[in-house]
C-alpha cells in the first residue's frame, strides 16, 4: 500500500467560462467540485494505475462531509483528521477560448501541534503495511518547520521509501532527514533553497541529505538528479490544459516507479507522460489512460551533464 | 417594512490577490464570505439606512446554514425557502494592484414550481405590512417567464410599490403586470428588450406597462424615465472598486425614495451617491455612510431631453 499525506486538503472547484477577461463579470457555464490537494491527487492517480492507496491528512470540519463523500465515490480509502474551520478552496477558472486555467488558492485552516501528533501516530501505525510514503501539497498556515521531517524520519526508521513535494524550510529539513526523493517545480526549488539555478538548488538538497531530487520544468519536462546519474525528460509537444494536479500525476509515476524498482530514466519518462495526460483533463487528479499510453513512447529521455555536476 | 425577494441567493466570496494574471496561479491573501444576491444586498443597504426589511428567497439546502448565520449576524430578518443542492457561489477576485474586481457567477439550483408557489404565499401574507416590494437579482435556471409578474400582480393588488431588477422575458412581463419601477443596467435593458439604445429600451418597457424605468450606465451614472419627466445623474468622478452590489445599493436608494415620496431627481441623486459609496467597499451590500454623505451634494442631476422621447 502507498500512503499519501495531504497536510492542506482542498476542495477543488473548477469553473468553465467562455473567456476570462480581468475586471469583468463571467457566467460560470460549468461547475465541478472534488476533493483535492497534493496527496489526494497523487492517490487518485495511483488508484487509477491500480495501486492500493491510503489517504491521510487534515480536513476543515465545516466542509468535511462534501470531501469525504467525494473520496468514497472515487473508491479512495482515507482517514482524514478534522480541524476547526472550512477546508481551503482552490478555484480553477478554465477559459473555453484557449483552454488555459487560472487558479485561486485559499490559505486553509491552521493545524494545532496536537493534531499534527495525531497524524504522526496514524502514519506510524500504517508504516508496517506501507511500501512508500508521499507527503505532498501546500502546508497549512504557520506549520512547524520540522513537521515534514518528522514524517520522513518515521518512514526512514521503517525502511519505507519517502517522497516529499512541498515548499520552504520543511523541504530543507525533510532532505536533511533523509528523504528518498524531493520533488518540486523549478520555481519552488529556487524559492526553497535560495539558489538561482535548478541544478544548484538540487545539489543543495542532495548535500543536505536527499537521495534524489526531481524538478518539474513545466512545458520543458523534468530533470532528476539521482545517485546513479542525472536525466532529463521532455514531452513530445506543448500540451495546453489545466495544470492543477499535473505535478501530482508526475509524483504518482515517480513513487509507482520507486515501488516497482524501475530504473530512473523509466520513472522520469512515465512521470512526464502521466503529467502531460493529466494536463489534458479538466480536473486535477484525473488522467486518460489512452493519452498516457500514447505519450510514453514519445517522451525523450537523455542523460543530463550539467557543468560541475556533483553526483 | 420593505420586502425584498432574492430568487437566486448567492454565497458571495471575495478573494484578494496581489495581481490577477490569466493563466497563472494565485495565492488568495484574504477570503471574505457573506450571503448575497440582489434582494439580500438591497436589504443590507436599506437596513444600513435605517429601514425595516424582510428578506425572502430560495437558498440551496446544503449551504443554507452558512448563509442564514451570516444574515442573522447582520441583524437581517429573513425567511428563506430551502431548495435541493448547494446555494450558488459568486466569486469576486479583487486585484490589489488596481482595485479591479473580476466576477465568476455560478448558475444556482433549479427551483420547482411548487416552491415558487410557497414564495408567492409568503409574499402575499406579508404584503399588508409592506410599504414596498423589491424583486432583485438573477433568476434560477429554467425559471418560468411569468414568475416575477406574478409577484408584481400581488403587490399591485395590495397597492404596494414594486421594483423589479432582473433580466429577460420576466422583466417584460413584470412591466406588463404594472411594475412601478423597472431597474437594470444598460446592457441588461438592451438584452431584455432587443433594442439598440437605452432610451428605446426604456420606452419599450414603459409602453408595456412599467410606470418608471431606471438604467444604470456604470461610471456614467444613471437615467430615469418617469411619468413626471426624465433625469440623468452623473457621479463626481470615476470610482474604482468592487462593482458587485453597486446596482443593489442604487436599488435601495430608489425604493427608499419611493417609500418616502421623494421627487425623482432626489431619488436618482441618492441612487448614484449610494452606488458610488458601495463600489468603494470591498464586499457587496456594504457602504460607508461618510462616503455616501460626501457624494450626495457632488452628484449632478439634469433633466434629460432625448430626441423623440415619449413621456
Amino acid at each position: 500500500m502507498i500512503l499519501t499525506v495531504t497536510p492542506n486538503v482542498a476542495l477543488d472547484i473548477t469553473y468553465r467560462v467562455d473567456q476570462l477577461t480581468p475586471g469583468s463579470s463571467h457566467r460560470v457555464r460549468g461547475v465541478q467540485e472534488r476533493a483535492g490537494g497534493g496527496g489526494i491527487n497523487v492517490a487518485r492517480v495511483l488508484h487509477g494505475l491500480g495501486h492500493g492507496t491510503m489517504i491521510l491528512g487534515f480536513v476543515g470540519s465545516t466542509t468535511a462531509a462534501a470531501l469525504t463523500t467525494d473520496l468514497a465515490q472515487g473508491g479512495l480509502v482515507h482517514e482524514l483528521i478534522s480541524v476547526e474551520g472550512p477546508t481551503r478552496r482552490s478555484v480553477a477558472v478554465v477559459d473555453s477560448s484557449n483552454g488555459a486555467a487560472t487558479l485561486f488558492n485559499e490559505p486553509g485552516p491552521r493545524v494545532p501541534a496536537a493534531i499534527w501528533e495525531d497524524l504522526e501516530a496514524k502514519v506510524a501505525a500504517r508504516l508496517p503495511e506501507t511500501t512508500a510514503l508521499v507527503v505532498s501539497g501546500s502546508l497549512p498556515p504557520d506549520t512547524d518547520d520540522d513537521a515534514c521531517a518528522r514524517l520522513v524520519r518515521l518512514a526512514v526508521a521503517h525502511g519505507v521509501t519517502v517522497l516529499v513535494d512541498t515548499v520552504g524550510e520543511n523541504v530543507l529539513r525533510a532532505a536533511a532527514a533523509g528523504a528518498d526523493i524531493v520533488k518540486a517545480n523549478s520555481s519552488e526549488l529556487l524559492d526553497t533553497t535560495g539558489r538561482s539555478d535548478v541544478t544548484a538548488a538540487a545539489m543543495t538538497l542532495r548535500r543536505r541529505g536527499a537521495t534524489a531530487v526531481v524538478a518539474s520544468l513545466g512545458e520543458a519536462g523534468m530533470i532528476a538528479w539521482t545517485p546513479g546519474g542525472c536525466w532529463r525528460a521532455a514531452p513530445p509537444a506543448r500540451v495546453v490544459g489545466n495544470p492543477t494536479g499535473a505535478g501530482d500525476a508526475a509524483t504518482a509515476a515517480l513513487v509507482g516507479g520507486a515501488v516497482a524498482g524501475a530504473p530512473w530514466p523509466d520513472r522520469l519518462r512515465d512521470a512526464v507522460a502521466l503529467s502531460a495526460a493529466a494536463v489534458l483533463q479538466p480536473t486535477a487528479g484525473s488522467f486518460d489512460m489512452d493519452h498516457y499510453r500514447e505519450f510514453v513512447p514519445r517522451i525523450v529521455v537523455e542523460e543530463h551533464h550539467a557543468p560541475g555536476l556533483d553526483r
